[in-house]
Formats: structure tokens, sequence, C-alpha cells
């Protein structure tokens, strides 16, 4: 066994997960939204298995989704991109490991911000670079130009940046954007945007990708996901966008990693990105939930770090009154309180770890928020 | 760009299907089934779709899939397995992906049986590993002990085998395996068992794994797929099975690699595993088309190596009274010939490739099967 693997721990997400099916608990901590999954979506993946070809579509994904989500960023985004600037991955996971098994060579250093998702650091380790954390303070999460200078070296090959930030919810401004472009192009830097929760945003503000900035369309590699868009996480379905020469590349990794993602599904995510009324109906839904959460939560003494994105809400145990570590939190929630969280510092690698905040998502049925907020409620 | 991708081609699969919509060619290239998918499963999928959560299964797979998994083996193989044993992965590639990333460290030797699956060499390499190329002859494709052993070094750590061998269509005698068995224990060397053909044995046959050999089952890594064993190769569900620590260990790999597994999918395998029915349905159709194809090459004066397993036959150019080599043939073929095929020393690293043999994919509806053989007969 590879000693990376061999010593490595269950992901916080999994092992949440498990104890929260285990325990009984509400489980407010892998990202998922309960309930009803969009019909329409449904229909048409039922539709494809019948009507359309089970076997291998282009390894790259079938032209009709990379076509559709070329034209997703040109309405949703105003980027310029071609079809065959898309890569269709299984999972934005697989889209994350394309991008670092591409771009990563032994020696090189990898600007990682944190916190971080938590596959970053293992695969920028696999590839054999060496992940570099630059931390971001809670609870603006901004970027400062001086932080990330002082962590180029020269052999600094690549950032990730994940924008809008889980689990923060925070999004970057257009200054700190521009700030992260200047210093890929005055280091020669590429970025991996991990873009995921680009659809995820509220208060009516629209998503700025990395790549739309001066600069930055032939640098960056932007990867998507359709279980974010759609509220479908166990669709696996992803994409990785990137120009010319490098999506090609990045095409062969994918080729050998996964080759190509389950077909009926691709049909379902190509027919869904055009349908804006699906889209609306699940953003609102989602605005509803993380406002009732956040009510909840305050209601019952909690406080909660403003959002502005993501399915997550992050609760400040040291503002709530809260003594304990956010590890503690989390780990007596689920089993004394019956609510599975996630311990922010558990998302966060290198120095500078907040202890205060714990990550619960609000993208659930009202019937469960609201048992959520009675059972924290009750038991803290 | 890594150099193993900068200087990467696009794997034949893939560019021969390219090549057949595009020509309008008649495609035996790409290994897949045309036609009907197996209602069952379809149905499966489809009644998961709604009555199933779309959300993320455990990293490792759903519990009944990994169950169905563990029983379809002992029932078809008489392997002793657990569900704990069974890690479920999208396609059989990420399974390879998996073990490779899990076992192979920088500086390790993994012997590569040729001919081979294209992604095993560039995944050792990127591993960071060394393929050391083992050349298998024509037609019997056996193994020898005294040419596998003079591959081992003090570094060896791996070897991939795949059995029965795709292109080749051949099967490793009980005794075949034995000696396989004997150098792994000899050199203390871990068997990655690409068995994604297990079931599409002919002749009455049954597969037999080298994980069931004496002393095996603690060092194989099992690869089995449901693309194979179903024909949907375009679902993507194939999984590893490896026996405690080291099935832990490769689910950590899977866990950063996809995470998981489209979930409606892994619903529909796992109840196909039980199918006996559909299972035996297809496997009679598939006998049939192997029998019609062979016969029809035949008949248009084409000389067919004896087929024991998989999806294809092989065609002896030489023995045809062909003089042209196997990609010239392949090329003309799908151009002026209109059929795709697959040449075998494309599938082929090192000293030792035959350049008289092409595969043709036989699992196609009468009609197509027919058109192909009229189309090379016309043409040769
Ligand atoms: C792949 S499990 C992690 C899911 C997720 O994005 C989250 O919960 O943050
Ligand atoms: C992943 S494309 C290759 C499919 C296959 O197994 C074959 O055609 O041999």
């Amino acid at each position: 066994i590879h000693p990376l693997y061999a010593e490595m721990g269950t992901t916080v997400f999994e092992r949440m997960s498990a104890l929260a099916r285990e325990l009984g608990a509400v489980n407010l901590g892998q990202g998922f939204p309960d309930g009803p999954a969009p019909p329409p979506l449904l229909k048409a993946a039922q539709d494809a298995l019948v009507e359309r070809s089970n076997q291998y579509p282009p390894s790259g994904g079938l032209p009709e989704l990379r076509a559709a989500i070329a034209d997703f960023y040109t309405a949703q985004q105003g980027l310029d991109l071609e079809p065959a600037d898309v890569v269709v991955t299984s999972g934005a996971t697989e889209a994350l490991a394309c991008a670092i098994f591409g771009l990563v060579q032994p020696g090189d250093e990898v600007i990682l911000f944190q916190p971080a998702y938590d596959a970053y650091a293992p695969l920028v380790r696999r590839a054999g670079g060496t992940p570099v954390s630059v931390p971001l303070k809670a609870p603006g999460f901004q970027y400062e130009a001086t932080a990330i200078e002082a962590a180029v070296t020269p052999r600094t090959r690549l950032l990730v940046l994940n924008d809008p930030l889980n689990p923060s919810g925070t999004v970057a401004s257009a200054e700190e954007l521009g700030t992260i472009a200047r210093i890929c192009m005055a280091h020669d830097l590429v970025a991996i945007c991990d873009e995921v929760w680009e659809q995820v945003r509220f208060d009516g503000q629209r998503h700025r990708s990395l790549m739309d900035m001066q600069g930055m369309a032939e640098r960056c590699v932007k990867i998507g996901s359709a279980g974010k868009i759609f509220g479908l996480t166990g669709w696996k379905i992803g994409w990785m966008v990137a120009r010319g020469d490098l999506a090609v590349a990045l095409g062969r990794v994918h080729q050998f990693l996964t080759f190509t993602t389950p077909v009926p599904l691709q049909w379902a995510v190509a027919a869904g990105l055009g349908m804006t009324d699906v889209l609306d109906e699940l953003h609102a839904a989602w605005a509803a939930s993380r406002q009732r959460l956040g009510k909840g939560l305050e209601g019952a003494g909690f406080a909660v770090l403003p959002n502005a994105a993501t399915w997550f809400l992050c609760i400040d145990l040291a503002a709530s009154g809260i003594e304990l570590d956010d590890r503690t939190f989390s780990e007596r929630a689920v089993r004394e309180g019956g609510v599975a969280t996630v311990p922010v510092s558990a998302l966060f690698e290198g120095e500078g770890a907040p202890t205060h905040l714990v990550r619960v998502c609000f993208t659930k049925p009202d019937a469960v928020v609201d048992e959520a907020v009675a059972r924290l409620a009750n038991w803290r």
C-alpha cells in the first residue's frame, strides 16, 4: 500500500453520514439536499434509458452535453466557450483528479487555500507535488495578496481556488479575483477553479468566474458539477472546462481514469441545463431553507456567520457562548444531540484553523430543518 | 502539462468509434453490444430514479450492491467474500486506477502481459512505476514461467493479469494460473486481476479466478464490470474485490478519485446480479453472434483464431492471405471497406507485437454482423 493511503482516514463527510445512519441522527453533515429530486430531470433520465443507447459515449462526453455546458456558461456567466473546451467527468472529484494528475509534476508546489475540500491535498501528494497551505481567516475568508505572494516560490505551478468557498459560504470579490489573477500571471501559475457552487449564490448575486478575468481564460481549469446545480449529488456528473490544448490534454487523463461517465444521466443533465424554470425553483427552495435554518438557529441562541453561497451555514460556537471546540461539538452533537454536522477544522490543513465553526447543510425539507433546530435547541 | 499526457494519443477505441461515426462505417472496433439493453435492468434503473434517493450513497458503494457482488462471486466462482471486501467504482477503469495508484510507489516495477488494455501502462507510469512488458505469443497467448521469471527483479511489486484476455479471447488454463500464483508467492507480488470478461466464457466453461488459487486470496485485487456482465458499457459501474485491509486502503483511493458512483445504476446492477434468466439470455445471444460472425468471416475467406471468451474474434490476416499489417488493414477497412476494427498491435507495448491480427467485436444484432461481413467480403 502506498503510504499516503495506508495512513489516510475516512473523509469527514462519509464518517458523519455513516454515524448519522447508525445513530438515527438528522444529517446536516455531508452536503446534499434531501427530499424529492426535480421530476423533469428524473423523467429525462428515465426516457434516456429506453430511448437512447446505453453504450459508451465519446470519452469527453456526449456532444449534446458538452454543447449544453458551453451554452450554459455563456448565458449564465458570459464566458465564450466551445463544446471542445468541455470534458465531462465522473463527478467534480474526478475533474479535480484529472486536473491535478495532468498538471502536477513531481517537485511542483500547489497553493491550497484553507479551508479546502479534503480531496485536494491527497491528490496533489499522489501526483508527486507538495501542497502549500494559505490560510484564510474567519469570518470573511478573504484572499490577501501578501499572504498569497509569500507562499509563491519558484516551484509553484498551480493554485486551487474554490469559489464560492465550501465550508464558509463566502465568495471572492471582483477585487480579490483580480488579485489572484494578477498573481497567476506574474508567476505563470495555472488556476484550478473549483466552482461547483457557482449556481448556488444568494441575494440576487451572480457568479463571476476567475476564468472571466483579463488574461485568465488560457490559464484556468474551471470545474463544475451537475450534482450541485441540480441537487442530485448521487448522479456524479461533473466537468472541466479549459481552452484548446489544455482541454485535450486533460481529456487524456480522463480517458485513462474513468474513460467516460454514465450516458443516461449525461442526456438528462444536457436537457436539464436548458430548464430555467427547474433551476429557478430549486434556487428558490434552497434560499427559503437557508433562511429557515438561519432563523431557527438564531432563535435557539446560535450565532450564524453571514452566508452568500453554497448549501451551508456556519455556526459560530464562540459567539454562541459555547466553549467546546468544533470537533468536540460535532462529535457530541451527533451522539447526544442527534444532529450530524461538520467541524470546519476537519477541512483545514496547516496552521491557522478556526476551531469555533461548525458547518450545517440547509438544503433539507422544512420538517428536517425544524427537527434539527429543535434537537439542537433542546440539547445545547 | 505532465509530459505523459502531453505526448499521449487518443485511445484506439475512441479513435475508431469516432472514425466509424464520421465515415458511417459499421463499428466492430470498440467493444460494446449494439441493440436493445436488457429491459429488466432498464426498468430497475427507471424505478430507482423515482423510488430511491438520488443523493450520495456510501463511498464504497450501496450496501445492497456490495452484498450482491459478494453473493454473485460465491455462486458463480465459489469465492468466499464479504460485502466489505467489495468497493464499487466508476467503471473498471477507475478500479484499475485505484489499484495502481494505491499499490505502486515510485521506482516499483509492474509486469504487464502484452497485449494489454491501453490504460495499464500510462496509469503505472503516472503512479511513478515502471511497466515491464511480458509478451504473449499468438495464437495461444500462453503464460510461460520462464518468461515471467525473467521479467521479475527485486523492484517488481505487482503484476496485472487480464484473464480472459482482451483482445485475443483466450483464457489461462488452471496450470497457467498455478504458475502465476506460484511466481506471485515466490516473489511477494500482488496481482491485479482484471477479470472483466469473467462472465463472457463460451463452450460451457466457467471462469476460474486467480483469487481462487491456493494462497492468492490475500494478494489479489480482482476487478469486475457490470458493463461487461450486462452489456451496458455506458453505465460505468465496476468494482474491485480484495481482502480486509487491502479493500479498506483501496477504498481510500476511490474516496478521492470519484468518491462514489451513480446511485440509480447501482440499484439496477444490484437487482440485475440476481436475474439469472437475464444473464442466461444475454449469454446465449452473444454465443449466437459469435458463431454468426465467425461463420460469416470464414465464408468470406478470412481465417479466424479460436475464441474461448470476450466479445471479440481475431482475424488472422496472414492465414487469410492478406499481406497488409494490422494497422494498415484497420485503417483501410474503415475508410475503404466501411468496417471499423482494432489492430491488435495497438494494444501492445514493447517487443514482440503480432502484426497479423485484427480484432472484431461480435456482440451486434444479426443485421449488423451480416452487413459487416458483406462489406468486408466485398472489399477484400
Ligand atoms: C464528496 S462528499 C462531500 C460533499 C460536499 O461537497 C460537502 O459536503 O462539502
Ligand atoms: C474503455 S473503451 C475500451 C472498451 C473495451 O474494453 C474494448 O473495446 O476492448
